[in-house]
């Protein structure tokens, strides 16, 4: 497998704008922001995608961002934000290294851009996906 | 302070399709499906943003989302996925219980819709920016 563009970042064989490091976990800018302060928060497990992440790392990430959420709206000044997380090319990951994406709304004009074209959940389809999403945890 | 709908859909006051439940986390179909399969992960704590929520809860609801990502997958047959946790109402918060979506990507007509006003990261701005965030991460 080839190294990610984050795994030389944690090497620092690429330069980045680090915020925060412990031993599961690596935060830096993104320096392509949607917002000034947008931040990209990492497992330093080269997982390309959520699904393949160990709980161990997972847990680690989930632990670190409301601390990293907290920081950064101090630092912006700016409450509102958007975590994202993309897994594969049509959902637009564009960096096969799992990585979660703060990224603070300060207006209409900045931030994440969000379309919801949600429909209705039918009844009898739900009860059947559900249970076949309980089923697949098992 | 007022329940949310989503602590009255744990307490089994409003009906859901349950997938998950543990300890600290609890799963279900988003009834207003992006996708089949659109999930919501919820901590059971009741923090209205991730900002307000406790690290044993965040690091238990991050430890759920591999595991349910698969299960989604399996269920669906669609592996691309968005997660989008929202925070503010700018920011697309509906219901003020903190909640990941899983949000499977099928094709280009469902799913999330991203829109991306990406900058490029001025460099002094950055290096600023990161140290003003970490200085208030301790």
């Amino acid at each position: 497998m080839s190294v990610s563009m984050f795994t030389k970042i944690m090497r620092g064989e690429i330069p980045c704008h680090k915020i925060y490091e412990d031993e599961l976990v690596f935060a830096f800018l993104d320096i392509f922001p949607l917002a000034p302060g947008h931040t990209l928060v990492i497992p330093k497990e080269p997982a390309r995608t959520l699904a393949e992440l160990s709980d161990e790392s997972a847990a680690a990430v989930g632990r670190a961002l409301p601390r990293l959420c907290r920081a950064v709206a101090q630092a912006t000044g700016v409450t509102d934000c958007n975590i994202l997380q993309n897994n594969g090319e049509s959902a637009h990951q564009a960096v096969f290294h799992v990585h979660f994406h703060i990224i603070p709304k300060p207006d209409a004009s900045q931030g994440l851009g969000i379309q919801w074209p949600a429909g209705k959940l039918d009844s009898e389809q739900g009860k059947a996906m559900a249970q076949q999403i309980a089923d697949a945890l098992k």
